[in-house]
């Protein structure tokens, strides 16, 4: 099989190599996936730097995908899940989704409804799952309002559709005029630029007028303390991203005196923390709004030879749509 | 009255003024407390040079002390408190304990027991309280083990000592050879020096050994993100104390992949969320350790109008036990 292969997390072109490997064998639990398509992602360019999780090199790159399982090994869920069309993600520790063929845990299956396509489906783990857990965080925890940070990305712009079908008000938080102007053309209400000058006075008003006591924080870095000192008391930040690359100087009076929380969200750990059945039935409620709420926009389809030309059109807009690798032309 | 009253938060001895006032008279829900005992905590020393909460000035000094009830304004709780010995709190925006007395909520108030002295229960709250409802944290949340840091302190000392009583082992970190030294004459088994060139491997493998997942943090600064870097995933760290006055500079990475948490401890957040009953409840529970586990080392005794004298001799040494104000010397 034909796949993506990372040598060195330096993020240099040459340094994912286009290669032939053997296709893996299926073992207990685990699946083989013949993938359809597969998305570059925020996580994938930050691994390919170095930046995200570490896997052992070589390694085959890309964490999700969807595509055929063509081979099963012993077990109810892999027997299950053969011959079904699925949306899949990369073991944590092995190859991945940029290649013809998948070795992965059925847990990491879902299966996809009939009127799901393999494009759509390619990307239905990272950011509709993300956004959708975000957003029953939030309902649980019966927040009032939330913040978010890097509003008008993908994942940002599922959030806010999301949160508006659940009567949520969303304070987006964004860098540019621009990206506020797509985000109010997208129905948000409250969308602040965080490099304006009255940035921080704004978006405290907001935020105390809102009861918003929860944050999705997806840069990190200086912007974390700036939300947690906005917040009003027993706000909860969760950060799922660090765009910025760097770390977040936080008050600590922040934690004593208002009660403030800092916390993590990783999809990986949530999965984890789901039993199968939970898991599978979130994912099937998930898939009715991936038409609507939870649509991935896709600027471009390519084979997985061109990865440098695909990596190098996502890094220049990565707000402007999916680029998709479609590394079996013929299942799409 | 004669009482302390603070006129700029600039920490200048200047600045804390030995006045008279007029003896306020108790409203709805409040008691007058003739104050016996009160003691100078790092929180009063914070206070003074603005680097904790700010009250509207100027305003008497001081958190805690004990005394008898002398008059009772209107409610339950005032009424059965009149003419009692008791623990006291100040109010959060008004007049403090460093007076002959005192107004203030009778919420604020614990009845103390028989065997319990003035002078003993004059420092029954910052304390011995915090250190109980840490542990209760600690209890609740089934941590098989917990690091502290400035485990030296009057407050570290009595956290070793109840976590001892519990069966939870501490990993106490500290910054000099010598208080290693004081508390392994404790029985502390666990005790790391921060300045130590490996200091940051043995704790992490500390950490890892006796799955410390809870850390009580009174430094903040670097030394937060020290902690959270050792500790197993899902490590939680309650900043109670920022003794460093310094931000946290923590690396979002730990927050995103190990799940793991930072928040605040501040004792009147957590006094406030308990019903009253469970309060009192509480704080009866806990006095029965006063004499042992709890139990304030006192240094020296003075009159208020040392106040200057008594705060450089507590900042010389703040380990080395209380220094008490003695408003009304024919109480104790």
């Amino acid at each position: 099989m034909r796949a993506l292969e990372l040598r060195a997390f330096d993020g240099k072109p040459e340094s994912l190599a286009f290669v032939e490997r053997a296709v893996p064998r299926p073992g207990q639990g685990q699946v083989l996936v013949r993938i359809a398509a597969t998305p570059i992602n925020p996580s994938d360019v930050m691994f390919l730097r170095g930046m995200y999780i570490k896997k052992p090199l070589p390694v085959i790159a890309g964490f999700e995908g969807s595509g055929i399982v063509v081979a099963a090994g012993s077990g109810f869920m892999p027997r299950l899940l053969m011959g079904k069309r699925v949306a899949c993600a990369a073991p944590y520790n092995g190859d991945g989704t940029w290649a013809e063929y998948m070795l992965t845990s059925a847990n990491f299956c879902i299966p996809l409804r009939k009127n799901i396509s393999l494009e759509q489906g390619a990307s239905l783990i990272v950011n509709p799952l993300t956004a959708w857990a975000l957003m029953e965080i939030a309902k649980r925890g019966r927040h009032r309002a939330v913040v978010q940070t890097a509003a008008a990305s993908a994942l940002g712009r599922m959030i806010l559709r999301l949160a508006k079908r659940f009567g949520i008000p969303v304070i987006n938080v964004v860098r540019r005029q621009e990206q506020i102007d797509l985000l109010q053309g997208l129905g948000a209400q409250y969308a602040l630029n965080s490099n304006a000058p009255n940035f921080d006075d704004d978006l405290k008003k907001l935020c105390h007028d809102l009861q918003a006591t929860l944050a999705f924080d997806a840069v990190a870095g200086e912007m974390t303390n700036r939300i947690l000192q906005a917040m009003p008391k027993q706000g909860r930040i969760i950060i799922y991203g660090a765009l910025s690359e760097q770390g977040c100087l936080l008050d600590p009076r922040a934690f004593i005196f208002d009660d403030k929380h800092v916390e993590g969200f990783w999809l990986s750990t949530w999965l984890q923390n789901r039993n199968p059945i939970n898991r599978v039935r979130t994912a099937m409620q998930m898939q009715k709004f991936l038409a609507t709420d939870l649509k991935t926009e896709i600027r471009a389809r390519l084979p997985l030879k061109e990865a440098a030309n695909g990596l190098e059109q996502y890094t220049g807009g990565m707000t402007e749509g999916k680029i998709l690798f479609i590394p079996n032309p013929n299942l799409v």
